[in-house]
């Protein structure tokens, strides 16, 4: 009796092995991706900017989506966000939109500066930008 | 033959399904917080800060470390991270560190800036800063 529950035991592991195997190579498939954006050696390039008085507003937003559409061009950018001030203490000193863009390292950033694809950004922006602040680190948790 | 055939499916499909309940339930649980992070509707705060001069490496290291602890005091907070200045443009105006606190919306921030732990550290911070510069943005993508 003893012999054979364990060996009724033995079979139902044998045959529930490849099953977990399955469901767990398919849960690693279809979350890894997510967990992976999350590494701790992203390097970040946050860029604000304040635009020169009487900048219309289709022409910000003419702007914003320029710089969102370089995350298709350019193929070093990992991650790309932008937002338009929500801030709770005035500390923004005149900036009213922030962009995130982020890499795999400080070698992606060194590929972005010189693109052309960012360079004819750069001519779109130029001559409504009133100021710029930029700040470029490696993220560190 | 064909009853019983239907019948032993039947009785081995109702044996599985709590089993990959279980397994799904624990993916979920393991798998979860790492796509959450990265949802679009994240809250963002970005923080740099300038130290006034004579600041030593050591107190900014204990400022540093003192931001960093906030994310196991505040439960608001879903994600922290800084780093120093890297800048490849000389555009980061003084400021030399970087801190970029994540919440799952603005209530968040709302629930951080009055927070004891947050009050203490401020009261670390404040002798030691120049000045800080503060965006706060809904990260859209």
């Amino acid at each position: 009796m003893i012999d054979s529950s364990a060996r009724f035991a033995k079979g139902f592991r044998m045959k529930l092995t490849p099953l977990f195997v399955a469901i767990f190579s398919f849960a690693a498939l279809v979350f890894a991706p997510a967990a992976h954006a999350e590494e701790t050696t992203a390097f970040r390039h946050f860029v604000s900017f304040q635009f020169k008085d009487g900048t219309s507003e289709a022409k910000k937003t003419e702007i914003v989506d320029a710089f969102m559409a370089l995350k298709s061009k350019i193929d070093a950018i990992s991650d790309l966000e932008w937002g338009g001030t929500e801030n709770i203490e005035p500390l923004n000193d005149g900036f009213t939109h922030s962009f995130l863009v982020s890499f795999k390292d400080k070698a992606g950033l060194e590929a972005y500066l010189p693109h052309p694809a960012h360079e004819e950004f750069v001519r779109l922006l130029k001559p409504h930008l009133e100021r710029v602040y930029v700040f470029d680190y490696t993220a560190k948790k």
